[in-house]
């Protein structure tokens, strides 16, 4: 058998255990009456939203893949890229369909058959999507791979690949963040903070919308993420050992085809340790869910590190590289320790107590926990550069730190599993509450849902850190890529024009942050005064006599996030291309380096500030400085709006947008490299 | 006449002028009974509160005097040090000094003489900050240059004197932001919401440490942060003439001499054109103070264009050199009127409208408008930057960012004057308000204050971009050092000993914010208890008739900000000296790139939200969305007591930080060359 055959087959098997998980789910007791009801509305307002996105997003694939045509002359690009945004879009789909499906059946799981089996349910739905995530990552790069790989003068087409996975990532996290954030944000401002009603009060208009979002925005919006930087960094890894000089092949002992296929059979034993780790999760089921769980995701790396030690000797490749993977791996995991300590820990603690003396201090507060959290996680980053530099020979640095993103993302079946099921928990809240299925239930789904919000922090945090480190990779791909077409080309931070575009980087994080904080703000703002005014025109509403106009909040919340998606994504994708040709490769370059610092700790502050918000509401919540009712409440939950969009929106496009910038850069580098002084320059 | 002696001539004109005002000043009516008793109670607070800054802080300039001794085994570079921190420390206390007698004269002017006379006192006591900060800055470096600028091994020396008036900077503006604000909060978290008795009342124990706050952080602060960023740009300017490569001085047709002292020669024309603006101003007192005060701005910046022509002419500089001197004096307006729009106009409106759902769409919406105003001033900078580089000889641009600063910074004795007026309008106000003088009286100071906050929030942003420049260049000059002494050294981003230092430079605006956020709320905290105390346990305290212990509030902003201002301050100073021995020329030139972008950006979000967020709630205070007292006023004090911190305490940190940063690496850089790759690199 080819080697090359290996990610095909590796993403194939890993499909079937999708399919065959999401046929067992599908075939568990999906409720009736009320719940079968309110999960349907559920489902419908994703399928709705889902469809009218993607319409929006293929036609402007559509026009990307044109563009990239015309570009190129030739269909290598713009399939590669095509291919990508189906494989994006598949992922995200197919993952946020069983999501719907899961979270009504966790709900009868938790009121029939009670906890493990609730954490069983959530978990599996979650599993679908990491598992369709890294399944459709190996098999569409695994293809263009088998295509394109052989010949030097093809390969760069892979990286149109990742462009499609990124532009289709940035609108669904956008795009979903907007839908999500605007729905929460609006309906608990009426519901909680006016009318007094509790979260998911079926009363509350806003309601289905905030659940409808749950699915879109943190289930197809993070997956749709972690598949481009998934993808991104074997891209990188790709690019930066298709143009490296022969003479590091020598002091790697090593050969470039090896080099450039280990990402992928590192992926591919990544996917097999997923589902092993998801085996895990079933069989520790019985006990504490934030036990299967860690022991799922510990377990996967663990045995990845083990295995990715015999890929490296299986291919011949040098030890080295196994150390950049073990460097990566443990990286995000240190990564994601932290994010929990900033969001679970003392800080949050700090953060209710700040509330003592109003909303003004707690939001003081958790602005300085934001800020704070980005230290340990970009010292890591910084240190995993460092570290690769110094294993590998010197030049090669920058492919070392490719393969560390491929080792933090590797087993992203499992960590991805483990992120989605956080929402399916949500959900299955939400259910039973709406449906008013008792206490018991509810403190099976409360319990799952905690966890979840946890495993989402560390999820985030870990994220970013992949996110930042495959960015880094395929900037490097793209300075490797234009130098090898320009002789002398260095970003020097000396040079102003790399200087000028080190600054200009550093505003897109800030106005895309600006633009989709207000897109939040505005929507949420539509919403509030619509859930006041069905409170105030429906007679019997507030007396649960009525029913709500769900339909018409689902309706606010689609538009804005239609509308208010299509600037970001413009702006990402153009910027490299204005920038690129207009002023030339070198202030493209300083651009890049200046988004990327400013994005990830952009990114950092954001989730962890968000994140930290939120738990500290949750620990008033449960009875600490005067509980639920009580100012130093209202207080803990203005901070918890403020973190909102800051870690559902704003903070998670972060991730992207450096992405976007990156990859739209290294697929024009070849053109770039003609005219490496733009027209301006 | 030596050409050199004239910086300390125009220097020493400029100080005997300032003394002069401060004299006529002097002279004014102080007021009697209850207005005098209330103005004592401030200045000493003040002087109190500056006493111990100033041991604490040259306590540690003596430390760092003594290491760099020991480091450079010459008394040039500690004695320049020392003198730096010398003339910034005198700059500061002469400048808060006469503030603290201009306010309650101010005072006595608008209740007596009528809002011209106000005006004048106000803005006489301003310019005293700015002549002064501007004279000693010329007497300073001017002596310097007499003493070090004919030699190329001496002239390194002088940039000790900028490490000097950094580190005083950062210790100045931190400490005095921590106080001001730590008051600030308290005092208004207590009385505003809590009591509901207005600003500035009697009864409010925190109220005369909020004035005190006013002179140590806005006039003080203020001042050493300007100071630094003035003498900075210089500096920078000589250190790249200094290193040059001759073939470029053939390019411009010019000679080092020249090129070195024309900075210099800038900055005394300024001086001169300052002293004509602020003639200006009290020409057109009798007008509206915001026309007097922009035809003094305004009127001064085109006189020193026009003078500066002059001044390249007369030394036989370039006119290109000229044309950068017209970009950073043009930047520089740019940048203040932005600011002016997005804290004045339509944002600012925006914000105020968000508080009708409640304090948590007030935050959102400033935030917002805080990442958004970064745009154009950012733009502004990148323009500059690639302005100078397409006007002067490749190689040759970085020079010309540095005089595009000193340009900027040129005319600072009048930009200064207007920013420390703002400051004392606003104690005159709280003066007249604590001794009840009237509504009349109030209008005046009212008017004048109003005036004072927009001219505070330009002043904000011009010194962001100033001090970015500033550090840019001196960035560059650090570059400019090291490789002329390490052949080959570039700051390549796609080297990843670079990235890593970029990386780890980013942190750093986040630690610092993080740290200086905190400690507002911390004291603040302590702060509010001891109010609440003070209005629990003293009889008679809310219904007037007893006094409240102000100096206990003092103590607490005193304490907590001579404890807090350490750490930002060690971190600033060892952090590129641990970096730059410890990994090397390269990670600590990457750490100062990613520190600049970062703090950049950060400084500017954090000014501009701030503005907004406190001007929002003026608008809401004039009668809309309910005004005073309503549900919007109170969502909006909130957004401004997290601007307080943001626009006084962390932001204007950010400026001074990344150029001590700066600054420190440009004075070790000769002992860097020595071993450009670290112990560990």
């Amino acid at each position: 058998m080819k080697i090359e055959l290996l990610p095909i087959l590796v993403g194939g098997f890993g499909l079937l255990i999708a399919l065959a998980i999401f046929a067992l789910v599908s075939k568990m007791p999906a409720g009736s009456g009320k719940v079968k009801e309110i999960a349907a509305q559920i489902h419908d307002g994703a399928m709705v939203f889902m469809k009218r996105e993607y319409i929006l997003l293929f036609s402007f694939v559509a026009v990307l893949a044109i563009a990239l045509y015309l570009g190129f002359q030739s269909w290598h690009t713009p399939f590669a890229f095509t291919l990508g945004a189906l494989c994006s879009g598949i992922a995200g789909y197919f993952g946020m369909f069983s999501a719907t499906k899961a979270n009504v059946r966790t709900t009868v799981a938790a009121n029939e058959q009670g906890a493990a089996q609730a954490l069983s349910v959530a978990f599996y739905g979650g599993s679908i999507m990491g598992l369709t995530v890294a399944a459709m990552g190996l098999l569409g790069l695994g293809t263009l791979y088998l295509m394109f790989g052989g010949d030097p003068h093809t390969v760069e087409s892979i990286h149109g690949f990742g462009m499609g996975a990124s532009v289709v990532a940035l609108f669904s996290r956008v795009g979903g963040g907007i839908f999500t954030k605007s729905a929460d944000v609006g309906a608990d401002l009426v519901g909680k903070v006016e009318a007094g009603i509790p979260e998911d009060d079926p009363r509350n208009p806003g309601v289905i919308a905030d659940n409808v979002g749950d699915n879109v925005g943190d289930v197809a919006g993070m997956g749709s993420d972690i598949f481009e930087s998934y993808c991104g960094s074997m891209i990188a890894c790709i690019a930066i050992a298709s143009t490296m000089s022969t003479t590091l092949f020598t002091q790697l002992a090593d050969n470039r085809a090896s080099l450039m296929f280990i990402p992928l059979a590192l992926a591919s034993s990544g996917l097999l340790c997923s589902v092993l780790g998801i085996l895990f999760v079933k069989m520790f089921s019985s006990r504490k869910p934030d036990v299967a769980l860690r022991f799922g995701t510990i377990g996967a790396t663990l045995i990845f590190i083990v295995a990715a030690y015999g890929v490296t000797q299986f291919l011949g490749v040098d030890v080295d590289v196994w150390v950049c993977v073990l460097l990566g791996a443990v990286g995000g995991v240190l990564i994601g320790l932290v994010t929990e300590y900033y969001t679970g820990g003392k800080p949050v603690r700090d953060i209710a107590q700040g509330g003592e003396t109003g909303p003004a201090t707690v939001m003081i507060a958790g602005l300085a926990v934001g800020m704070e959290s980005v230290v340990i996680p970009v010292i890591t980053l910084a240190s995993i550069i460092f570290g690769t530099s110094l294993i590998l020979p010197e030049g090669a640095g920058v492919y070392g730190v490719g393969i560390a993103a491929v080792g933090m993302l590797a087993t992203v079946g499992i960590t991805m599993a483990i992120d989605a099921y956080g929402p399916i928990a949500d959900n299955a809240g939400g259910i039973a509450e709406m449906a008013e299925l008792g206490a018991e239930t509810r403190a099976i789904t409360d319990g799952l849902d905690e966890v979840g919000n946890t495993t989402a922090a560390i999820g985030k945090g870990f994220a970013i850190g992949a996110a930042g480190l495959a960015a880094l990779a395929i900037i490097a791909a793209f300075i490797e890529v234009v130098s090898s077409e320009v002789p002398g080309f260095v970003l020097d931070i000396g040079d102003p024009k790399v200087l000028m575009g080190m600054f200009l980087g550093g505003i897109f994080p800030f106005i895309v942050s600006a633009m989709t904080m207000r897109a939040v703000g505005d929507a949420a703002f539509d919403m509030i005064k619509e859930i006041r005014r069905q409170f105030r025109e429906i007679p019997g509403l507030m007396e649960g006599n009525a029913q709500p106009d769900s339909k018409k909040c689902i309706d606010i919340s689609t538009k804005a996030a239609l509308r208010r998606m299509v600037g970001p994504g413009a702006l990402a994708v153009l910027a490299p291309v204005v920038v690129g040709f207009g002023l030339g490769a070198a202030p493209l370059g300083g651009m890049l380096g200046g988004a990327l610092i400013s994005c990830v700790l952009l990114a950092l502050t954001m989730a962890n500030a968000g994140g930290a918000w939120d738990n500290a509401k949750k620990y008033v919540e449960k009875g600490n400085f005067g509980g639920k009712g009580s100012d130093v409440h209202k207080a803990a939950v203005v901070g918890d709006t403020v973190g909102d969009p800051f870690k559902d929106t704003s903070g998670p496009a972060m991730n992207i947008l450096i992405n976007v910038m990156a990859i739209v850069s290294l697929v024009i580098a070849p053109l770039l490299a003609a005219n490496p002084n733009g027209w301006f320059g």
